[in-house]
Order: structure tokens, then sequence, then C-alpha cells
């Protein structure tokens, strides 16, 4: 609703308990609909006085709302909390953003008022990390392609014979990039018996023993692993990260994953390794998002593509509000936020 | 090797260390150098002196290696231990199977004896729970439908619009069978965040509570769960289990994944269903295992068909060494096996 009122809060729904915050939403009314479902609002509901859902801070009804909010509770394309609008939120002491960054609507005034700022981007890892063990353990297998050939010949073949070095056991695993995705890429295997190599340059190896894992140069990992899962930041200097030389290093039989960004890898270098054959791809990110219809990834036995699904969709937007009722539960009982984001992070890249 | 000595054991593997037991493999050849690649064989060289692997019993080599053997380890398609093989066997004291049953070359004899027995059936679950786990994860997010509209209308598409439901939070997940495997899937499910319900006419509550699941009847179970995964035993009570009475009971968008035996799958009544438009399958099992060409199973959008390859398979093979290993040096620690078989188990079905 863009005029600053809730008609999905009943009345008797908000007590006026003096330790329960107010608490305003600013996202647009069709993302709030989807992160925030009717459990999710009910539990917000339990736990604050609920003021509506604004998608700009302008009208007369944004305004009443958002001089006696306690909490906002912010989306992707949240209208930006600039030096007048917190002016007139004198009572403003936290930001909870349902989304990844929050670059896009607060500025560094924000935290210059003491206000404390959270981000449910830990909530976005898990999909793409969910997706990317998935797909590790078909690749182990060469589930795909198998299944693949049997739809088109539709007769049974020997498996073993025609797919030599399947199976998961006696697996390397190569995690390119320890970010947050990676990382939980590591957890989410652990149960699963591979030996797993991580590399990141920014990562020092009690770190990774930590994570336990092995760290270990890009070359080496692209080169002894089965499966190689990338999840790495895209950069201007990780543009091709996985380039041509390396993508001649992969092994015959393995495996590439990416569910992080086309432009990590050379795609032309890519495809040529595919279409010699002894190669298995799968991405679910490519350059472009969508290929131009003639690319011959589409047709090929041994490639899986996913239009970009990897990410947060459909009812897993709802993780995000998940995230968000967990910090307003912290905040209620005067706790720290356990994913603050700091003002140094506007600065970087997200 | 069928002359019952060992090429691969050099000799200086060999030690005369009084506490370390002779060992015998009975196997066929081929099906020994699967399971046993050269690291297992040379974690088996480290603890015990081998003497060969053998294909029977009768010829003079394979009876100067049985008189000699205290463990015994066998594989699928081991030559019968009967009472007169066993006269020939007087140092036998345990026989640890690299496979699952032991009812076809073991007989009551053998535990008459006093020989321990184990078995690696356990191992056997892992593959196919993982093989269950990777599916759920994609199952709840509809990817394989996605991929499979992907390749074929090669553009873009909203993927939320087009498959209503899709994403991984706030699913039901019902497992049919708290069978070795079913129970594995249920541990594997965990860190995942799925409600799991589960349906097992031998499971009692308590167990239930104890696996961190909620037991319910299978009609409740069909009837609510986003995504149905079978892993109940194929007898002839549980033939066509799931009938066309549940099958009409299943959710519309919900997913049925069958890792366990087409038998137990009104096979009719699921193509019917299928063929609505509303159900996805994946299926491992079917019946025939490999359907005729003209079986609508084979081009539909919302199947995922592979050959029967969910079980142990090319490496995996070699995780029921790693079992039989495991129990070697329990043997020799003097500790009881961990995967005991009793003499009651030969006459149940396996």
């Amino acid at each position: 609703m863009s005029d600053g009122t809730a008609s999905w809060v009943s009345a008797s729904a908000r007590q006026d308990g003096g330790s329960r915050p107010t608490v305003l939403f600013a996202m647009p009314a069709e993302l709030h609909s989807r992160v925030f479902d009717a459990n999710r609002l009910r539990a917000i509901a339990e736990r604050a006085d609920v003021l509506g859902v604004v998608q700009e801070f302008d009208s007369a009804a944004a305004r009443e709302a958002l001089a006696r909010t306690d909490v906002l509770i912010t989306g992707w394309d949240a209208p930006l909390l600039d030096t007048e609008v917190l002016d007139r939120a004198p009572r403003l002491r936290a930001v909870l953003h349902a989304g990844g960054t929050v670059k896009h609507h607060l500025t560094s005034e924000v935290w210059s008022r003491g206000i404390v700022v959270s981000s449910a981007v830990e909530a976005n890892s898990v999909p793409v990390a969910q997706f990317a063990v998935a797909m590790i353990l078909l690749a182990g297998k060469r589930v795909l392609p198998i299944a693949e050939r049997y739809r088109r010949e539709r007769t049974g073949f020997d498996v073993e014979e025609s797919f030599p070095g399947m199976g998961n056991v006696d697996k390397r695993v190569g995690i390119v990039g320890a970010s947050r995705i990676g990382r939980r890429v590591i957890e989410l295997l652990a149960p699963f018996g591979y030996e797993i190599v991580v590399f990141d340059p920014y990562l020092d190896p009690s770190e990774a023993e930590a994570l336990g894992v092995r760290g270990v140069e890009l070359e080496e990992l692209i080169a002894t692993s089965d499966i190689v899962s990338i999840h790495a930041p895209s950069l201007p200097e990780t543009r091709h990260m996985i380039d041509a030389r390396l993508i001649g290093l992969l092994a015959p039989g393995a495996t590439l994953i990416n569910t992080a960004r086309g432009e990590l890898v050379d795609q032309d270098a890519l495809i040529a390794r595919i279409l010699r054959g002894d190669l298995f791809a799968i991405l679910d990110v490519t350059t472009p998002w969508v290929l131009d219809e003639d690319n011959p990834l589409y047709a090929h036995e041994n490639v899986m593509l996913t239009p970009h699904i990897a990410g947060s969709l459909g009812t897993e937007l709802r993780g995000l509000a998940d995230v968000v009722i967990a910090e307003l539960d912290r905040y209620r009982a005067g706790e720290p936020l356990r994913h603050p984001v700091r003002v140094e992070e506007l600065a970087r890249t997200a």
C-alpha cells in the first residue's frame, strides 16, 4: 500500500505495551507481500506495533508514520534515507534490511545518528549454497548427463562404462572463493565425504583450517579438482579469472559449476572446451544472462543451464523476513544485532 | 585372480607380526578391483597379511589359502560357505562382507561356529540418500523443469510466475519409509530447514521424535507434502502402496521422488496424473527398469528419469571397502563389529 497505512494488521493485534517498538515497512508493496507472508506478518505483529508499508517518505501519511517509527524494515528499492528524511524520524533506532546491500537507500548519516543497521544478506546466501550443493552431488555421479542420454536414447546403457570415474567417493571439490556463499557451501558439504580445497587470495591458512579445508592456489585447485564451484565476487579484477589457460587445465571429466557471475569465466574458452566433449558444466549464470538462441551450450549433453535462479526466489524471499524477525527479537531484548552493517561497508562493492 | 594367489601385494608389505590376521578375499576379480582400489588395498596390507583373491573354494590354491585364513572379505557373488568349506577353514573368525545381504553366500553354520559376520549395507545406503537429498533440493525450487523449459524455449521467462510456489522455504518433505535410507535422508536434510514428516507402519512416535520428525499416516503425508520421497522396502504388501487414490491426493505442484522400487507406485496412475500437468516426478526406478521407447515419461517437462543409478556405482563401490577396513580395525582391536549381521537375518527379506 502506498498511502502509508496497513490494512493487514488487525486492530486487536496492536497493543500499547511500552516495550513494543513501532515498526514501519519501506519497500514496494509487491515485494512486501512476497517477503512477508501471513505467518511472518503475524510474527511481527506479535512483537511490534506495525504502522504500515510505505514506498516513499514524502506523502502526509508516510511522514506521519515515520515520525512515530522506532524500527524501519526496508527492502530492495526502498526510498532513500537522507538527512532530510532522518530529521523527520526522531524516534528511529534501527533499520532492519530484508535484502542484501543497503548502499542504495542508506547514507552515512544513518550511522552518525546512532541508528543500528542490519542486513539479511546472510539469508540470500542460503539458496545459492543449497543449489550448489545439490549440483555438486549430481556432478560427482554424472547424474544430469546420464539422464540426458537416457532421455535421448530411450534404452539401457552401462553408465559406468559410458561415464568413467562416476561416483561421489574419492572426489575432490574445489571451492573458488571463501565468500559468504563459498563458506556456506563448505559447511553444507561436510557430511558428504568429499575432499574440499579452497582458493581465496584473502583466506589465510588458519582460516582454511578452521573451515576444515585446505587452501590451495587457483591453478592447483583447477588442475586437481573433480568438481569446481565458483563463489568469487564479480569485480573488475576477477573478470575472466577462470581464463582460457585455466579452463585448459581442468581435468578430463571435471565439472565446472558457476552460480556466481558469468563474467568470472572466459565463456568462449569454456564453450570450446565443452565442445571437445571431456568437460561438464552446470551454469546458472552466463554472459549474457540469457544466451543467444544459437549458443551451443543449450543443446550439449554435458551442460546443465538454468536462467539465473540459484539466488532467493519464490518462497525463499521469506528467508529474508526470518532474519529480520530474529533481529527484531534481539533489538527488543536489547541485544546486539547478529548481522550488523557498519558504515564502512557503504563504500565497498557489495 | 582365480588361482588364489595375490600378485598385487608386494612381499615387503607382508609382515609376520603375530597380531596381524590373515585375510582372504572371496569375490569375482572384476568386482574386487572396483571395490578395492590401490589406496584401500594398501590400507588392508598395512593391517593384515593378504592371502589373495579367490572366486571359488575348491582349487588347490584356494584350499591352501582358506586353511590359513583368519578373516574372509566377501563380495557380491562370493562362493557359498557351507559346512564342507567351513571344515576346511579352521582358523576363520570373521566374515566381513563388502556388500549388502549375506544370505546368498553364508549359511547358519557360520554363526554356529562362532564366526562373526558384518555387512556393508550401511555404505550402500549412502549414495541413494545423497541422490534423494540432491533431488529434494532441486524439486523444492523446480530447478529441473525450469532448466528443461529454458533449454527448449531458449529465452528468458518469469520463473516465479511460470512455476508458482517455487522455492525451498516453507516446504514440507514427506519421507515414505523410515528405512536405513529413509533415516539417512532425514539426517542429511537437517541443515536445510524443511518441515519433515515420515510414514512408516513400524515407526513409533518416540522413534520419530528421536529422528526430529513427525510421524503421520500415509494419506496425510501424501496430501500435505510438497515433496514426497519413497524409501520403503519392496515387498508383496508394498506393491502399489502409492496407488491411484493416493496419487490423486498429491497436491498440485507436488513432486514425487522414487529411488526405491518402481513396483511401489501404480505407474499407470502416475503417468495419467503427470499428463494432467500438475505433478512433478523424479524417478530413478520404474516398471520395467528401462521403460518402453514410447513411454510418455521420457519426454515430459515435469519428469526427470534416470536409469536406476542412485545406488552404489563407480567410485561409490569403494565405500563398501571403507566399511570393511573399519570393521577390520575393530576386529584387530578385539572390539565388537559396528555392523554385525545376526543369524536371524538370514531368513528375512533383505
